[in-house]
C-alpha cells in the first residue's frame, strides 16, 4: 500500500488502512531510536519547520528527534520570534515559508482548524501537533501503536477515558480513532467537563469513574488543567482527586491486565496517583517512546518516497 | 573572479563586480531549493552562529534554511538568552565567540553599526543581517536578484521605493544599490517619512504616489510601522492606505510590465491592497525565495573556498 | 585506561587519572576546532538534549558546537518551553526525556543537585553545566586544561582565587579540582563573601588581594554578580574594584609569568580592569576555547566508545 495523503490534520481524514500502514511502520521504525547509533538517511536534504504557537516540551522534542534521527534538516519557529507579533496574518507567514520550500511544516497552534487552512495554503506537507480545542493526531496515533504493541488489537477492546473531555483535542482524537479501529470508548468525568452530544462521536458517557472501569482493558486519564478551576468546572484539585482520581484503591475493581495511560504532563495526586503512575499497569513512558516511532513513521511516509 | 570580502556589512562596500558575483552564485544556486534532496555538502564542518538581537522570523530561518542546505553546523543565539542580559559588552561577547572558532557570525542588531564593529574585533566572516535603521545589504541583493531574474538587468530601470523611507534600513540599502547597479531609484512618501538630503544617495524625492509611479519599472512598497503611528509620522493607518497606500486604483497609471515588491511582512489594507499583494505584478514570494538563494551565495563566497 | 563513569556531575566524583584522562582527550580533540573541516564523525547518530533552566550564551553555545563538531544530533530545551511551566516535575520531565532515549543530557539548574537526581533517574549520560552555587565541572576542566597548556602542570602550583566565593560554583569545582591535581588554592575576597569552613576544602583564605597574589602562578578573577550588591555584601562597584579589583596596579607586585584567569562574562572596571583583563597575562580567551574542546572530549569519552 502506497500512503496518498498530503497532510496529517486530524484522524477524521485517515483510513483504517492509513491509520494501519502508519502503525505498521512506526513499529518498523522503532528500533532504530535503540541502535548505537540512531540514525538513517530517509530524509537527508528534507526541509522540516517546527512551527509552534503554543509552548510544549514533549510534542516539539520529539518531532525534532524523529525529523533527526531520520537526517532531516530542522528550523524551529516559535510563537514570540515569528512575524505574528508584527501583526502579519498567519496565511501570509504561510506562504513566506512556503517560499522557501520546507518539505514539512509541523504546526502547534491555539486556534482550532489552523492547520487545516495551512494544509490548503502549502505545497508542503502538514503535520498538526495540536490545533486548540481539537486534534491532536500524532498523539491518538502514538495511544494506538502502543495499545496494540500491548493488547495486539484494538479491534473489540473496551477503552475509558477520563477527564476533562470537553477541553481536550487528545480525546477527541483518541475517541475517533479508537472507534474506527473497532474499540468501544467510554467517557467518564464531571458533568461540566463531558460536552453534551459527545456520543455522537461513537461514544458513550458516565460519570462515576469506579463503576466506569470494571470491565475497561485500557483507561486513559486526561491531564487536569489548573486554568479549568478558575472557570469552575471543579473547586477544587482536592476534589477533583477524590472524585476522578485514578488511585490504587480506584483500580481494585478493575481487570488484572488494564493498561493505565496518560497523554502526559501528568499532576501526580491529582488526576492520577503517583502509585498508579508508576505502576505496573502504566505504559505513560512506552506511549512516550512510541511517539518518537509515530512521527518518524509520518515524516517517513508523508516525505520519504518519490514526489 | 574571486571574491575577496571577508564580510558583507553594506551595500556601500561592495562593488558592482562583486555584486554581479553574488547574483550570479545565487542565480546557480537556487536550484538546489527544489530538488529533492535539498542538500549539498558545501559547507560541511564549518560553524555558522546566527545572533538575532532583534526577533525576525523571515530573515534568521531563511539563514538557517540557507546554511543548513549547504550543510553548515548552526547554533542560534537570541537577545534573550545572551549574555547581554548579564551586563557584558558587545565586544567581549564577540572575543568570546571568536574564541569557540565560529566560521560565520550572521548578526541582526538594534544599533546601526554594530556588525561593523564586530567585524573589526573577529576573524569570522561577519554577515549584517539588519542593524538599526542602517543596513540591511542581503535584502538589498535578493531584491536585485529578483530584478534581474525577471527584467533581465538592473542598469537603466526605474525604480520607486514608497513609504517611511526614514527609518527604513531596507529602503537605504536597496537606493544604494540600484543605483550602483545603474538604475534610477524615486522615493515618494508622506514628507515625515523622506529624509532631508536622501537626494545625496543620488534618488530623487516626491510626495504623491500615483504621479510617482507613472513610469516605475518596479514599484517597492515599504512596511508601515504601527510604532511611527505613535511618534505622530502619520495620522491613521487608514489616512496612509488613502494617500500611500498601493490599490489596484493606483496601480491603474502604472506600466503594464511593473513589478511590485515588498520586503514584508505585509501590512495588507495598509501600504499595499490586498489584490495587490497577490496579483499578477506581485513579486513578493519571490523575493522570499531568492533570499534563501542570496543567503546560500553569500555563505558560499564567504566560506566555501579554500581559506 | 578506559573512562568508566556514566555521567559528569562534579569534580569531587572523578580521581585524578580521570581528570588526566579528560584533559589529555581534550588536548588532542583541541586541533578539530582549527581545521577548515571542523567535524568528525565520531557521534553519528547520538542525540545530546541540551536542558538549560536558567539562560547561558556561553556554556551552552560551547557545548553545542562541541557536538555539532563530533556530528552528534542536538536538541534545545530551555526552561520557558519546558513542561515544568505546566507544573510538571523534574523527575517526570526526566523520565519522558528518557523515554525519548537520548544518549546525554545536559543539565543547568538553579537548584544544586539537580544533575545528581537527573543522573539517577536516567539510563543516559548526565552532563552538568551548573546547578546552583554547588558545581560546574565542566569550567573546572578547561580551567585545568588553560593551567597546563601554560604552565605544563598543575602540581605544585600556587592558585589564588578572588571575589565571590561564597556564591560561586565555578570556585567550589575549582578548589576541589585543583587541590586533587596537587596546586596549593589561595581564596581572597571581602570577609562577607568567603563562607566560614571553607578551609575543609584544602583551601586557605585571607582578605587583601595584593598580599594573596604576591607568590601565585595563576589569579582567578570571579564574576561580581550585581544582585548580590542588592543583598549588601558590598556596598558599591566602585569600592569593590577599589579594594578587590585586579588592576595594573594590584599586579604588580605579582610575578612574572602569572595567568590571569576569569570564568566570563567579565565586568570591566569591576572586579576586572580592562588593561588586565585584555594583557598579556590573561589568558581568558584561551579559557573559552578550551572550553569546547573539553566538552568535545567529555562527549567523546562518555558516548563515543561502544556501550
Amino acid at each position: 500500500m502506497k500512503f496518498e495523503k498530503k497532510d496529517i490534520l486530524d484522524i477524521e481524514s485517515l483510513s483504517r488502512d492509513e491509520i494501519g500502514l502508519i502503525l505498521d511502520t512506526a513499529d518498523s521504525l522503532k528500533e532504530i531510536s535503540s541502535r548505537a547509533i540512531k540514525k538513517v538517511p530517509t530524509l537527508r536534504g528534507k526541509t522540516i519547520v517546527h512551527f509552534f504557537h503554543e509552548s510544549s516540551t514533549r510534542t516539539r522534542t520529539s518531532f525534532e528527534i524523529a525529523a533527526k534521527r531520520l537526517s532531516g534538516d530542522t528550523v524551529s519557529i516559535s510563537a514570540s520570534t515569528s512575524s505574528i507579533v508584527k501583526g502579519e496574518t498567519l496565511a501570509d507567514t504561510a506562504r513566506n515559508l512556503e517560499a522557501m520550500n520546507p518539505d514539512a511544516i509541523i504546526l502547534r497552534h491555539k486556534a482550532a482548524g489552523t492547520p487545516h487552512m495551512l494544509a490548503r495554503l502549502v505545497k508542503s506537507s502538514v503535520i498538526n501537533a495540536g490545533d486548540g480545542m481539537h486534534a491532536h493526531p500524532t498523539q491518538a496515533l502514538l495511544d494506538m501503536m502502543t495499545i496494540r504493541e500491548r493488547k495486539g488489537r484494538l479491534d473489540g477492546l473496551n477503552i475509558v477515558i477520563a477527564g476533562d473531555i470537553a477541553h481536550s483535542r487528545v480525546a477527541r482524537s483518541n475517541i475517533v480513532g479508537f472507534t474506527k479501529m473497532g474499540a468501544r470508548v467510554s467517557l467518564v468525568g464531571p458533568p461540566t467537563m463531558i460536552p453534551q452530544g459527545i456520543e455522537t462521536l461513537g461514544a458513550s458517557a458516565s460519570y462515576d469513574i469506579k463503576e466506569a472501569i470494571g470491565d475497561a482493558d485500557i483507561i486513559m486519564m486526561l491531564r487536569i488543567q489548573k486554568e479549568r478551576q478558575e472557570s469552575f468546572l471543579f473547586p477544587s484539585d482536592r476534589e477533583y482527586a477524590r472524585y476522578f482520581g485514578l488511585t490504587a484503591e480506584t483500580l481494585a475493581t478493575a481487570k488484572d491486565d488494564v493498561l493505565i495511560m496518560h497523554p502526559g504532563p501528568i499532576n501526580r495526586g491529582v488526576e492520577i496517583a503517583p502509585e498508579v503512575a508508576d505502576g505496573p499497569y502504566s505504559v505513560i513512558l512506552e506511549q512516550v517512546a512510541n511517539g518518537v516511532a509515530v512521527r518518524m513513521a509520518i515524516l517517513y511516509l508523508l516525505l520519504g518516497g518519490p514526489r
